[in-house]
């Protein structure tokens, strides 16, 4: 993980180092094949938190269409209390009914009893193909085998366990010096973004071994997600399963207050870590070559923000980034479409830089430089509206034939 | 142009009859090579109504990026009193500033002379790549040419005039027998749906020799597009120039009253016709093999929208189109998506009448007749949301290798 921060759009702070691997002190985890995923790899994760006092916090999809784990947290679990984490991969237990609902919380249950905690400290997660029954009594059965399992360095075979079409693990290991001491961050996340096909979901889990208080740990998170997750995009698709835990053991003796330096400094920390991740996903975006980072400034926070995601889910400005082609007309036609009857509209556009569009019209610029920008691997476009005060950024990866293949050509 | 209405999603009136081509009464037509284009094909039209009276009609894109042409005929035409119309294609006009309006001006007046009207009886439209100066000479010398071309048998080669990527042309000249006379209806349309690549746009003119008020004109377009090409999706993407015209010349004699049994026929005829023409665009979106009909009932009309848009446009049920995929998990996704929030959401699905998902759930179903349905060239999708009362509608191309061809690989 030596390339952790390998994007020029996240910078790591001073005080953070990347340790390679490895969970912080009061974490175990552990992994096993169940037989959920076709192929017969690690399929079913169990994280465990050994402290006593744990705060945690959680978020989780907007969707209308909630998969069960989901249900499940949101409605049987102490979520700023969560002492354990079971999640399974290669099925998302998504548009499964009551059924559905009877296995998410068979598994909560059955880590509960392996990790000797009550039922309502554990979170529980699924990925996979949606509307398919899940197979309780393998999954327990999985957990058992994962609770066997558990250990310190587990991080690397849990971020195996719920990967899907992942072409590459995403977690993370920093050690983080605080001026009340140095504590450990961690994470494993999986996914394609916002990707939602019928086995790929966004799910990162987190922990720390410093203190905090739950409503600390829920602000953290919440902010750095706003930041970092919920900024990318691969193709505009809400999933039915996107979970995010954080977890802190506290097991590290160093305290975190409230509005103190040292939340401060942890919650850089962790906006980096979870931004680069974010980034990880996009680059790891099915069939995805480029990357790229729309930012939108003007005088309407709602503006921008509609400006940046219609920018970001065009799939001509995502074909144009694939082909390397600095056709800013897309970016136009992406503006005056997210922005229907706002006519006349004096719109400045940039390409790494270089200004092709001012006050809704071409300017004249160097095509040779233009076009060598956006041979890059991450391309940055940069749109002006009218007033200031107000920016919006997205991530989002490219539109490929692979992407087509990927999700054409797969069948249930 | 036998083979007019080939789909099962739009009936023929029996009052209606394809009649192969050539405008009505009191029209003429013609086109000419301009060098807009770079491949020296036609380039440039001219339509011309030579009654004195016209009524007329025009919708446009609400897009907040306008081009040139679209903001000409707004602020410099009477839409309700149009003679004739100029057009190009190669070349948008949009994103062009002040001299893309004087070119527009510029082709205004250019086709007034020719034609022999006033200015402000003119409609202009261009459609091609966004953000490139129009050289308004070469239009305007177009024009001159184009005009000595005009014939009633002109539609075929105005309709070659303002194709861009369109892979077979999209034309029609109906009979129409209403209680008060045959009058003929004829309309020429260019463009692969709502997609705007740099070179692409919907435009469609539509001409008829029936006697019209100028409101009624304005009703009965008002209503069908948003009948047809208002349900309409390639990749969900609002273009800078669409522009939809239709002209009444009354040379048949026959006068269509408001609010009479011939309004209803004539509308009829109108109705079926932009469907068809719509369905046709859809079919020839960019790449596509095969087209869907998204349709949504519920109680709540903003709501059934939302979940026929977001389903149409999702690129994850574009590309299970494409593969003859009948993953439902993905339409399940993105109703959810489309109404964040919402959960639990008893939503019912059906793949051509074989019903996947009741009320939230799975259901068991023929996996084999399933598989078989998806392989069709019209695929219907039937969502039913809580209550009833409400329905939308969406027709909507697959997604396919050959679309990320076309937009990746095109350089401008």
């Amino acid at each position: 993980m030596s390339g952790l921060f390998a994007s020029r759009w996240v910078q790591r702070p001073a005080h953070v180092e990347d340790v390679g691997g490895g969970l912080p002190a009061g974490f175990r985890a552990g992994a096993a094949a169940a037989q959920i995923k076709p192929s017969g790899a690690l399929d079913v994760g169990l994280l465990v938190c050994d402290a006593d006092e744990v705060a945690s916090a959680a978020r989780f999809t907007r969707s209308g269409v909630l998969a069960a784990p989901v249900i499940v947290c949101r409605e049987h679990a102490r979520l700023d209390g969560l002492r354990a984490v079971a999640v399974n991969a290669g099925n998302a237990n998504a548009a499964t009914g009551q059924a559905g609902l009877d296995a998410a919380l068979a598994m909560q249950h059955a880590a509960a009893a392996a990790a000797g905690v009550a039922p309502d400290a554990v979170a529980v997660a699924s990925t996979g193909v949606i509307g398919v029954p899940l197979d309780a009594e393998r999954v327990s059965a999985g957990i058992g085998l994962a609770a066997a399992r558990l250990r310190a360095g587990g991080d690397e075979e849990l971020t195996a366990a719920i990967a899907t079409t992942d072409a590459f693990p995403k977690r993370a290991s920093l050690a983080v010096t605080l001026p009340s001491g140095t504590v450990r961050l961690s994470a494993q996340a999986k996914g394609a973004g916002m990707i939602s096909p019928s086995f790929a979901t966004l799910l990162c889990f987190v922990q720390t071994d410093a203190a905090l208080e739950p409503e600390t740990a829920r602000l953290l998170l919440g902010v750095c997600v706003k930041r970092s997750f919920d900024r990318i995009s691969v193709d505009g698709q809400l999933s039915t399963n996107d979970t995010v835990v954080l977890q802190c053991s506290g097991a590290s003796g160093v305290r975190v207050a409230p509005a103190s330096e040292d939340e401060l400094r942890l919650g850089e920390a962790l906006d980096a870590l979870l931004r680069m991740l974010a980034l990880l996903i996009v680059r790891d975006g099915e069939g995805s070559r480029r990357i790229g980072r729309v930012v939108v400034s003007g005088g309407d926070g709602e503006g921008v923000e509609r400006v940046a995601r219609c920018v970001a889910n065009s799939p001509l400005v995502k074909c144009a980034l694939h082909g390397a082609d600095p056709n800013w007309g897309r970016i136009a036609q992406a503006v005056g479409a997210a922005l229907p009857d706002a006519a006349p509209l004096p719109v400045d556009i940039a390409i790494e830089g270089v200004a092709v569009c001012a006050g809704g019209a071409a300017v004249p610029c160097d095509a040779g430089a233009l076009n060598a920008a956006a041979t890059g691997m991450e391309i940055e476009y940069a749109i002006g509206l009218p007033g200031d005060g107000a920016e919006a950024e997205v991530f989002f990866s490219d539109l490929s034939h692979e992407y087509v293949t990927i999700n054409a050509e797969y069948t249930t």
